[in-house]
């Protein structure tokens, strides 16, 4: 396989080569420029921005990559895992971001190739967040440059993982906002808004419960791509993935426990507009039948010439009234 | 037993004898064809397409079946297994599909004995998805023919469970489409809908469940008929049940809150109405009240020889009208 | 303790002597005869159709019962469970069957004591479902003749097993009926129909889901009246036992939606009657105020002297009607 | 300190010594009596039915029990527990009873320090429950007499636990009474009783979960102090407990499924009040408004004049009521 | 670096150093002051009363605190935790209080750096609750005093979770009043109330939650800053967090349900509002209708002139309110 025929001319990897004492930054535009580096003992960083699958065939060949972490790599639906081979460890999980507003979650593949000496990151798209980590490893007495590839892998993991933070930021602003429109608004469209709100939480956990899994895996994993000394750092994230889990379940019974509250409200609201027809037909109904008696055509109704008959008919309205009110105040639906 | 008596004319057995160099693919018409292949040095992959009780039978006395495991087999009301024998793995699966529309799926039981140098599958109808497979293990180059019938297991199976996400993916599009009708349909059929997607799931989860752990103790097995080899292989389908049964899991937890906003949804509706109907009658019923009164027929009535009365009475009925009116705007009924 | 006293003259028990080359029917009439096969080197059953008191301490001594596991065989609410003693191990589990209707499950305690050569049975009445397993043991050529007395109780244990799969048989078809009610149906005894048919699945639940633990408990045993080569048959019915709970599962929360679905129809069909309501009423009390507005007695009213006056009324009286019904349809009231 | 300065006059603790062949029941009324029974080899139960603040401290002091010990036993709201300490093992638990009604369950605190040779108990109450206990330990023939402390420890332990077990009846009678009377009755009071109810479910799975618990650390436990012998008997109450906590849960889930259908039941109610309304004012409103229009006063209104119109009007009244009758029938509403 | 000039004036840091007959209490202003102390034999505290950034990373480059531990104990947000490092294990954890009622709960981080001789706490605020403690140190005769910082650290955090019982009590003085108001009430401020109340008791399992796991953990843990004598200590306080966590647990439940009731009962109140409706409804519109048809104007309504029409009239009238009321009164209406 010729593989620099196949890769197309917009071709861009960066290709951080690093030491304790040593820093150099490398554009490669074709992939036999690698090659070099295979044997190096120097430590390097292989970032590619690119799912394009000739290239990263290219590559698996290169760096001997098992064909199933190829797969998993290429597909872009691939849940986070982490999975050891003879020659790398392979850790796959996803970036989370939000455009405009959080009912919209993109989510990104980053795949980490993690090898003795190197790190290959594979990613859809440039972030700026990873911007900090390469100024860090420029810095000669930063710790990165010490430390293995295992090390950088988790400096870009906590950077990723960051974002989530700030999703969770997001999605509990929407949280409160929903709490306090549920208790004055009984617009339909809350209802959909609720639903919407619960699949964007769905959706973040299902990229960081595997997450969290990975990460467990790391810490107790002997493998001999992840360093013990790494282990303090793993654990570190490893936390914060279980803190945004928890924190997304204790948002998720809010959420439910806000369906019913919004449930019991139209029900209250529902009672409001019973208790005002009630009451006005319950008054008026029979005062309109007395009036109805009245009007009534028969030649022999003896009551139609009495006198005070018009006032005595009037009393009668009022002290009804007054008695239907009276019974409605007792039963307190005023 | 003269198994060649029993077997009946249309008996039809694909046989694939292969080898890193070799193939050829036979087609049995009598059982006893098989018997020189039972010590052969070469893989062989027996395809039985039937539930014959004879012809099962047949092929457990040759191949030494465990009655146990012929029970399983015959039996096609088995919930997915994994057991090993003395002289074989067995693995009973099910096939899911569906015909026309989701609400309707198909299961159809694969058994798969697989031995040190053989697979036997036993299925009930002839499938297209394992054609694929066919295809490659002619090749001469694919790793199929270098591997065991463990890996040739594995690629029946992951052609099954790559079924089962085609399933998924409509099972998600029906839900999706049910979302879209909760929200501005309020018929019956809707409910009884949402109740046979929910049964769906449950069928399919049935089957996926008990595959997840069998993929499981696959991967912490150790029997000789499953080679070391395999199982990242193995690994890789068993993440696939996993994401599936996640899948079907948060689809569940979609249409349980589905159900809560579609009853919600029909409370809205329902307060629409009653605010409705109360508004005209409190509204209404007081007038009519009134003009009741004026159409007594009391003798003494002297409202009615006033001149203006009439036009008086009018502007009463205006004024309560404007400030019922203002009330049920002051109330946001409107 | 003179047992032969004690025990009624109704005493029967039957007495099954087996080998692999010997069988013998003994109706045992006095406990005392019972002594000789104390010592025997053959295999015997036991089978004692009675909770008689007095005949198990009788039963309890002569075989050197253990007082807590005699006490787990009288106790009739004994929950299923597994328990080994020195000299044998104590199996105690239920029959569960329906009469007439499946509302009404009667459950029948069966206890197993597996000693090394010989089982005996202690149930209640009489089943038909063991004469199968009596049968097979007269057979000669039968597996059991060469198996121990593990391996009958697991063919008993078989049987009862398979009575518990009738049971969810009708309990399925009770589901189905009670799903296709709830569709049609809002009467209120389908609530009461729909309560028992839960608790009805929450009492064999009760029961199969210790015998599950039973049977997982025996899989792992180390006792000597377990032999290995019956683990397969214990694992078969494990299995079962692991399926009918599941389905009992699936099963519960079906008609925990379709309680749901219940009475959402009921909200449904109370919205389509207030719809009624409503239409009915917003269509004829604005009508009837206005023909009582002209019902009115004042001696000034211009239009009841206007020539066309009535007919105009009428033009009013079908244009508002028009109107109600054009803004009714507009709102898919009908 | 000085102990028998400190104990109240009141003090009156029993205490038994026993061995195989020896029984003293002696009543203490100075905590000096005990010394000469601390190095006795004989064994000892000390009941203590007082939590006296100074009696408990000087029990303390001549036994030498650890001060967090007895803290636990002080302390009235302490949760069941199991604690092993170099010199005795501490089991707390809780005894549960009614006095009247079910929903009032009260809970005293009974405590164990379990020695070599000696048991101590201390509770709140004189139980008439332990009496069968000290009969049985009077007895000669007797079990008790030949085990140690642990084993007298498990024939209290019994003793409590089936007094939850009547406990546990009395709230299954009422779980049947609050299902009959849902069924029938729509009162108020019974929402506040199925809650209450559930509130007295709640308070003993309190105490059973972790006595539970304990009993299975027992079962579990390598201590001195619990010998083996004593463990079917402790597994055998550890089954009760179990058995118990199922039945809650079992209850507990009939409870919340009550709470649903009683809800349902109030819905289908409202469905038949609103059918009433329905009816009667679809019948009768449009009717009215008919009898209204020949009500008006207008000078030219032909019909009037007719010789039939009356009957004809009384036509279209009955037909009608005929038609809107047939509708409803057809809608089912009757 | 320099510390003591970053560090700013207000600096108030007490030491406490201990032996078994020694006691000294220091106020440090100056960090250099700390350094002589960092090899004494002699046991330390030293209480940190601030989050200041500089005075934080003084104190870790004094005592060779990790750069993970040091971000842990600045970030207020910390999730509790235990860690265990090369020099000193890390206990972070929360004191919660409320100021003026429950649903306003305030946390402040407390955090725990426990060496072999000395612990350093750092928290936000000075608590009153620790005074206890301080008081306890200083008395020669106190068990402190020979305990190492282990002991001092469970004398701390027993004290903190002392804490939390005051606020689960006020918890569940909230829970029954809101249990009394559910019954009787039925106002909308209700639903906001149980809302916000559920959220409190969300809000004290998060921090409870990982206390006890951080317990359960110390209680397993094998580092050799946690001496085994403090381990029934900690398991003291790892039962009180248990309980509370199940308390929580309890109320949840309970608060559900309490909303389930509250729904219910609206819709109880309802079903009274829309009988009685339906009873004045029903009785009084047939009334009117008859009214109305002797109010028609029909030149030809032989009724009219009949000398006892007006009387029978008032019969029906009468007959037909009493048939109603019966009938009401057998539906059992009222």
């Amino acid at each position: 396989m010729n593989t620099s025929e196949k890769t197309n001319p917009k071709l861009s990897l960066e290709l951080y080569v690093y030491e304790d004492d040593f820093f150099e930054k490398n554009h490669i535009t074709e992939l036999s420029q690698l090659i070099p580096y295979l044997n190096t003992p120097k430590k390097f960083w292989l970032n590619i921005v690119s799912h394009d699958e000739n290239l990263l065939s290219g590559i698996a060949e290169i760096f001997a990559i098992h064909p199933l972490a190829l797969d998993d790599i290429k597909n872009k639906q691939q849940r986070p895992k982490l999975e050891e081979f003879d020659n790398f460890m392979l850790l796959v999980t996803k970036m989370l971001y939000t455009k405009s507003n959080i009912s919209n979650i993109h989510s990104e593949q980053v795949s980490f190739i993690i090898g003795k000496n190197h790190l290959i990151t594979v990613q859809e798209d440039e972030f700026d967040i990873f911007d900090g980590v390469r100024i860090r490893l420029e810095n000669p007495a930063g710790k990165m440059r010490k430390m293995g590839p295992d090390y950088l892998t988790y400096t870009l993991l906590d950077a990723i993982i960051d974002e989530y933070f700030i999703l969770l930021e997001k999605l509990y602003d929407r949280t409160e906002q929903l709490e306090d429109q549920v208790m004055v608004n009984h617009h339909k469209s809350l209802l959909s808004a609720i639903y919407h709100h619960r699949k964007s939480m769905q959706e973040i956990k299902k990229i960081v419960w595997p997450t969290r899994e990975i990460l467990s895996a790391w810490k107790k994993s002997e493998s001999p791509f992840l360093k013990k000394k790494t282990f303090p750092y793993i654990n570190n994230i490893y936390e914060h993935a279980v803190e945004i889990i928890e924190n997304l379940e204790m948002q998720r019974e809010s959420i439910a426990t806000l369906l019913e509250i919004y449930m019991t409200n139209i029900s209250l609201k529902q009672n409001e507009v019973m208790k005002t027809l009630t009451i006005i037909a319950t008054i008026f109904i029979p005062l309109t039948f007395i009036a109805g008696i009245y009007g009534m055509n028969f030649e022999y109704m003896p009551e139609l010439q009495w006198k005070y008959a018009y006032w005595v008919i009037w009393a009668v309205f009022l002290l009804a009234t007054a008695g239907m009110i009276t019974y409605f105040k007792k039963k307190k639906w005023f």
